[in-house]
């Protein structure tokens, strides 16, 4: 029996590695472990953990590892944070494999601390492109990783480029695809009060149009952070439409951005609007169904986007040469630019289904490899 | 002025950048800030900050973050605290490039943290291929880099092929070589008593053949390091020549081998020896020109050994694959094959000079080229 | 020239330390340092740090050490990153004496590092007595300092009896009395539109009746934190009268209680109020000096609420014993306590100032006894 | 049943404690559980995890914590590290007691985890006074801790003066004495060949008169420790006796001392020396009971120095004040003093055994206690 240790820190994370818990977790060859950090731990970004819970998975471990203040100074700090717990952490659980989401700052410290530790690494969604520090990110985890689960044909092959052999690559496409495809296919309606009347703000009608604002800071660009998200509060509020607004992630830069919120908000400088810290992955796919139009530069619209024709506008670098769909209508940080770029989007209806990030089926796939993969501990680059 | 950060983290390290230190010193257009952290200011692992201090630079900054205990566990745990200590540095120092070396643990934190902060990385020694950990966090910390120093013609290839933009490739050679370069030139004696004299156990006699022993232990190979260390004891113990042998680096299991070297020597279970826990760069380098056989895991060895000549026995995995010359016999772990290969090295007289890392300019070249070369700091794969 | 070098971690610890900084940087024999930490850099909490800037004084270092989670566990994490960051920070300030206030957990850190560091601690307000863990801690400082200021004449007895020696004990008063009788003697408002508009919520009315709610959580009583705000809430919801509302201190606990604060504003469980994060001190003692209450657990009631005259009603044991005035009324955790003894004091009008904790001259003593006092860094207990 | 959770951080505190973990394992209402942390895990300090395990001890976990150094820097930081770590390690325990040993640097991590967790702390040894920086670290353990267990009357007598309520109070002797009752007792002999041999240097003939060298550093006289720790061997080597010298303690200037250990060694400037890291205990008090003289600063020769009768030497202010019995004879770093003083000693015979840290039943009666003692987590100053 395979003891499978996924690392799980950001509500982002739980979305993109849900549909893989679940699959192992009903693999009778696999045992899960659950370890809960940084930023899905934290009240103010959305507890993730206590929808991981609801959904009745088991917490293994906690890592509290965010020091306060989301500068490019503490990100770094907190990466340590995470390189002092995650070995704690690991050697109780001695897992088996630890399987690794995406090309945040925080899974940097699992990568660090399992690959050091000797313990094989099993990655999703490497070998994509994008900008912001995430780009070095994604790539780095690869060169620490020993199976790699690419989300999008070109991630595979850009992963054998950089020089991982092709025997550990596996194209399963993106698990985020899994939760979209159930809850299109779900004809019963699960955006409850409950979690829609979670936030603070105006009440949102759902039954009228909205759209979605989802941007997170470019810690590449982290000086421009405030200007950036004030350009788009302003051009969403020039545009008569309910509005709902996601808080940023807990990046460098992200403390700029809550500022910049809660300023238009206390000064009543954007109006038709409410805040909301997380949804739950499902309910936050059925919103990407019905939304005129998501504004920003989450890697959601892109992906799952795609996939369930959702009008996205994508906003500035963060996602810069990611594989995108015809959903996707790219644009500048400037203020009208972004202004027409979502009136043209809402504009339209829903786009045509896209497959680019696969067809739903990658919770399955991932579990069934990780049941018998081998792997080497000693990686070596293959020229 | 340019402010060049360049982080020493080990012996080895500051062997593989003095001279690079000296052409960033003496350029006019560049400050030098040198910041000294881990094994290099430790006394039992040879405080390499003397020797730094005792050549004229002035350190800028110091980082204390190994954690005592030599395990994988440790071995991340430090590297974390090395993450809670270099944005401080940074902080305080604000340089302008920060200049890493090779594919040590520690070097991982500062890289980490640099590119966190947005601080353009240059990188020597990228690109080569190896065994041990070292290996993935030789490339890994290719990937947070914006401008690279390769050492030889196919490091500088690998480092396009991950994807790497060919004008941020620059091959100028290993400085260990402008080191070797300047010491087989230099006809004034620098074997002076005091290095000579300075480690413990038998008075070697340097007119006569010696061999030197530097075998390190390979992480990913972790619970095999008593045995790995002992094959090559009782090899080495069983030819009848001096021997100077090398305390390890900092790794996981190095403890491990320190305690195999103290029951040797201890229970005199070998004999005609001198323990060393350091030598200065070019006192190093002196002995590799007269030594009847390097052996042991260095890649030393393998550098500047191949330019030198030295006749060298390369043990098990820590190179594998690693560009090398002539000069480099390979073998197992198996105590016989050790045995086998020093004897027929040490009949061998010195091998030809080869170039393959280099002809003894790096340290100007890459000075030249970070006195001018335009970095953009959002990295973007090229592929 | 002596360094004196003054740890602020918190919004409280500013007003509890201004008057002294402001002594100290006029003293034409001591050189200020402030290193600025923990909550005090942290926008959610009020960035005291943007204060003490506007107020003109230069910020010599920053130390982020708050890991995100507000749990007994974080809440020692935090302090362990303190021992981390400081340090280093004395390394470079080369301080001749710390100076560290009252009794938070994030002062222990300083406390530690420059006790360890062999340079002598000052503190101030030690020898009181509280309840939750400041009682353990306060006292632990003192056992680290060198010099001692205590806040009255009880609080310098207990120091005595405690073991330190009379020669270092100085009774000074408080130096947050300094600002209250600055704040009261000046007839200039500072009331002005943009610190009062700070918050969210309802807006206040200055020139009618309000009441000040400061509770802070008990960290040995951490699993009582949820229902002891709850009771405070509902009690003062009863009552009509304007409610200012200020967020808690980070202490294991303070999460929950701005759980509870969020759910009753957004779910509208309380009316006639408003949320703010922070005052600059003399805002906030001319709110004490107008307030027709101050309810909850906040130190500042009992001293210079003493001095003010301000109406109080003190909730629960994180205040049991510190020395009071007549101004303060006692009660339980009880809501209906809690609602009698508030309305009770809403109908006095102020109390009768009284000089327990000194006369508001503290800050110009201890900076002439910094001056000259003799310190030996060895300690030993007196009897 | 009552979880009692032991901390062992050194050699020393493994004597200190071990016979109350023989009781407290033995006792049917108790459950022992032992962290072994700092150097009592390292290799170059004797492993006490080593003997601990040997004595048939379960180690529920392991805390490394000791960053690389030995500065005073180092030394704030390890305790740094060790409050990192030590809430993990009781979040996964969750004792009902923490239970520390004494004084040093590495137990004020624990002291301040337990506490800030609202676990109750047992404290053995406190109220005793000293030198160096252990002075104030004993005193502010004893202000976090909620039991104590003083090892003499005096000791007793300073911690209820300190204001800690006499109910929690216990006079119970010190357990080291304990094991030098059962030592002394005990006629088989213990000194085997293989823990004699352990160390390097000359053969030791215990059949004939040898003295023993134990000297810690004095953080708060930091500076001076190479000149203090070369006067003690300069004094013992100009006395014609076999001389056994124990490695020092991982304080601030530990490593100073090693340096002057290895110099004297490997320059010959010391001759007819042993050189050990650690014994067992019984084997240290056993020594004790055969050696001439104890040198140096080691509290031992103080405690069970005192019940064996082994004439001791102590210098300098380390020990200062402690009480202490007739077979100390105080002097101070002069070489001169330190000579004569030896000699001294060496001509008396043994002395005659006094009880001021008890009498050997220590162990138990602490055991008995923490089974039924009740205990308040709130503390506050009994005046």
């Amino acid at each position: 029996m395979r003891k499978i240790c996924a690392v799980v820190s950001s509500r982002a994370n739980y979305s993109s590695i849900k549909s893989v818990l679940r699959s192992v977790s009903q693999n009778k060859n696999l045992i899960l472990q659950i370890v809960v950090g940084a930023s899905a731990l934290i009240d103010r970004f959305g507890s993730a953990v206590d929808l991981i819970k609801k959904d009745g998975f088991k917490i293994n471990n906690r890592v509290h590892m965010l020091i306060e203040g989301e500068t490019v100074e503490t990100m770094a700090k907190s990466t340590g944070m995470g390189l002092l717990e995650f070995p704690t952490v690991f050697r109780h659980l001695k897992p088996d494999i630890v399987l690794i989401v995406g090309d945040r700052f925080e899974n940097m410290a699992a990568s660090i601390a399992a690959s050091y530790m000797n313990i094989p690494i099993a990655h999703t969604m490497g070998g994509e492109v994008s900008g912001t520090i995430d780009e070095s990110i994604r790539h780095a985890i690869t060169k620490f990783s020993h199976i790699h689960f690419p989300a999008s044909k070109s991630a595979k092959e850009r992963i054998i480029k950089l020089g991982e052999r092709k025997e550990n690559v596996f194209l399963v496409g993106c698990p985020r695809i899994d939760l979209a495809k159930k809850v299109l296919s779900d004809k019963k309606s699960i955006l409850n009060e409950k979690f829609l009347n979670a936030g603070v703000g105006d009440k949102i009608n759902f039954s009228k149009p909205f759209i979605i604002v989802s941007q997170h800071s470019v810690t590449t660009e982290y000086n421009d952070t405030r200007h950036q998200i004030e350009s788009t509060m302003k051009a969403v509020n020039k545009i008569n439409i309910q509005k709902i607004i996601l808080w940023p992630n807990p990046d460098a830069g992200s403390d700029e951005i809550s500022r910049v919120f809660r300023k238009f908000r206390e000064k009543n400088l954007i109006s038709n609007v409410r805040f909301y810290k997380n949804f739950p992955p499902e309910v936050y796919m059925k919103l990407m169904s019905k939304t005129s139009c998501l504004v920003g530069n989450s890697s959601s619209g892109i992906r799952e986007g795609a996939y369930i024709g959702t009008p996205v506008v994508n906003i500035g670098t963060r996602q810069s040469n990611r594989d995108r769909g015809k959903n996707t209508l790219d644009c500048s940080y400037n203020e009208n630019d972004i202004f027409k770029s979502v009136n043209k989007q809402i504009k339209k209806n829903k786009y045509k289904k896209e497959y680019l990030y696969g067809d739903g089926s990658s919770g399955k796939k991932i579990a069934k490899i990780l049941e018998k993969v081998k792997v080497k501990i000693q990686k070596q680059i293959s020229y």
